[in-house]
């Protein structure tokens, strides 16, 4: 049973741009039941807020404040990259007592849920009685057991408007292009790009993702023969991708806190493509000039205002607005999760609650029936059926009958 | 006076969001006056096109379709990259005489009015009677004469909502951010970063455009002044910095056929400067982790389909129509360009037709006036007031106050 208190919400991870859709359902549903929440904070930059005491009073916020705030991307709350060690547990909870805090919540991706999962763990241990919940966000739609996660769609919606708009101007300026799209573990990001595709022979004409392994013969080749076959071509490129057992194609070296590569942020590993590719076509095909270039998305993809799924954003503040709906249901613990309902005809999702371990640490790949044998493209009927709810209206495309 | 028959219409150059809008304002004012153009020819691939014979016939594209297209970013007819030669220009009236051709439009940016001067030019020499207009289109706004150019406001819409969503994810996980910015010659596209500004302490926080000469030392000790101070910055950089003298930062040593460097399309310019100052800092600042990162915003922020403005649409269109107006007027040869009336409370324009020499070869750089003394910076009350209404809304973002 929850214990009232005071509640502490905060965001950690890389943002996104309904990541205070999320932030504002929590603070919303909490502000609207002061008798078991009479203190609504925010922790600023995260754990580090709590123990640095960096906090803000959500009841100080205007009600027009917290509905622009929600539409804004980005964590308003500022975010933080830093798993709670044992020493920060102790600071946590100094914190929390100080403070009468009996409500945690914690948005972010499976760093974030691992963080929750150990101040959890801690407070069980010391019989401290805190009800602690993750509410999920990525871009990378790579949490274990939800159906996808908010963040992922809008991002997806951008890749996807960022790729019409890249085969618009390779078709009108024919060439090469290799884009490469952010997605350390999984590929759905980058095969959000299939979306793009509204004509015959439109991008992109490759996608590679990191659930297979790369080989820049096969590459090679598999661009040359679209490059041969339409005069042109559009590949989304995952920043994942590697060769067998996960050698990298380039790495810059950076590690972060959490362990993870660092490869967005930097243009190489797509200047390195675009470089292999003419020095393979000045080999095979030295008659024609080649016009290969490469664009890296970087961070424009997570969170760019004006481009946001509507649904995406709904179900935002919709886990937000849950898991403090499961905490008051007397959940102690948890991470909120998405399940499709209905015959599928209609699109439609409940929420749950799963234990914070299933989605802490470990990320879930796209399933690879969802890309192809060659695993150079998605399976178009089968990835799309899942992707379209989430990402909604895209803009219309149109298209001369006389110049094809 | 304008001799009825055959009326061919072109794209050239680099695509923009709405340059089809003013393909559209061509065909749909052409289409009106049957008994002036008995046909509205589309060259595809431009002048290129021509040559080969390859057209569509806008009589047959439904009035559907034409509103479709024009709101479709990148060449609908396809683009080229081609100056006129002495042998192109005999090709080009063979064809036209072939057809009966007696008026040209050719939509693009310096380039494409000099090949519509050079073809002209071969007309008159040539008493062929030939109406020959260009209608403006440059995401880099650098044509002479005209106030100002389509596609600009659309470009620079794009540029200002990433800077906008850059900035709250700088603000969110603090670091120093490049952010490389379309533009070779002029800075008008990277400085409508500055639009993005909305609370105190806001990013960009330094701005470089070509318009002054560029150094690394000065750069990098600007980039730590601002990193001291408020703890992150974010800086937006000209693809065309330079030093004195002309002299590149970086060059990969490409050059189109009209003589243009090429630096889109590669992240080389960005990594290096995210180098640069990654070194500095570890002299500078040893005491301290530092994340820098760079991007390139590459061809993304040129035909996002989305991110429009709405007053570039519609002016775009009207850069078309008003030039078959000013040739049934009875003018020979022009470019149709802007500029502003009224007392300037309220924005509003009128078009005009320029001598198509004014605007050929040429470019035309943002007024030293609109940048800051020391060239880090715009000069916020000279560029806005210019730049607001060509870009219209932007997203509105909110801040919590709690927060800072």
């Amino acid at each position: 049973m929850h214990q009232p208190g005071t509640l502490v919400v905060g965001q950690s991870g890389g943002p996104t741009a309904v990541i205070n859709q999320t932030l504002i359902g929590v603070v919303q549903a909490a502000l609207a039941r002061r008798d078991q929440f009479p203190k609504v904070l925010g922790a600023i930059h995260g754990i580090q807020g709590i123990i640095d005491g960096k906090f803000c009073d959500f009841s100080k916020e205007s009600p027009e404040t917290l509905e622009l705030v929600a539409n804004t991307p980005s964590a308003a709350l500022k975010s933080v990259r830093r798993k709670a060690s044992a020493e920060d547990g102790e600071k946590i909870f100094a914190r929390f007592k100080e403070l009468g805090v009996t409500a945690f919540f914690y948005i972010g991706g499976n760093d974030t849920a691992e963080t929750t999962h150990i101040v959890h763990e801690m407070a069980v241990k010391a019989g401290y009685p805190l009800t602690c919940f993750h509410c999920p966000k990525t871009i990378d739609n790579d949490l274990r057991v939800t159906d996808h996660c908010p963040g992922y769609g809008s991002a997806a919606k951008f890749v996807a408007q960022a790729f019409m708009g890249d085969n618009l101007d390779n078709r009108s300026l024919a060439g090469i292009k290799v884009n490469i799209v952010m997605g350390r573990n999984a590929g759905w990001l980058t095969a959000a790009s299939a979306l793009a595709r509204v004509f015959p022979n439109d991008g992109p004409h490759l996608i590679y993702c990191p659930e297979t392994d790369f080989s820049l013969e096969t590459f090679c080749a598999d661009v040359e023969a679209v490059y041969r076959r339409i005069g042109r071509c559009i590949i989304a490129v995952s920043e994942g991708i590697h060769g067998p057992g996960g050698k990298g194609i380039v790495t810059s070296g950076e590690v972060d806190s959490h362990g993870n590569a660092q490869l967005s942020g930097s243009g190489a590993l797509g200047d390195f493509l675009a470089e292999t590719l003419k020095t393979h076509l000045a080999k095979s095909w030295p008659e024609k000039k080649h016009r290969v270039r490469a664009d890296t998305f970087g961070y424009l993809q997570r969170c760019f205002p004006g481009v946001v799924s509507t649904i995406d954003a709904v179900e935002a503040r919709r886990a937000g607005s849950a898991a403090v709906a499961a905490a008051l249901a007397g959940n102690a613990s948890g991470s909120i999760a998405f399940r499709r309902i209905g015959d599928g005809a209609q699109y439609s999702i409940e929420t749950f609650v799963t234990p914070l371990h299933t989605v802490a640490k470990e990320t879930k790949s796209m399933p690879r029936e969802f890309l192809n044998a060659a695993g150079n493209d998605v399976v178009t009927e089968r990835l799309l059926p899942y992707l379209k709810p989430l990402v909604g209206e895209l803009p219309r495309v149109g298209q001369l009958a006389g110049v094809g």
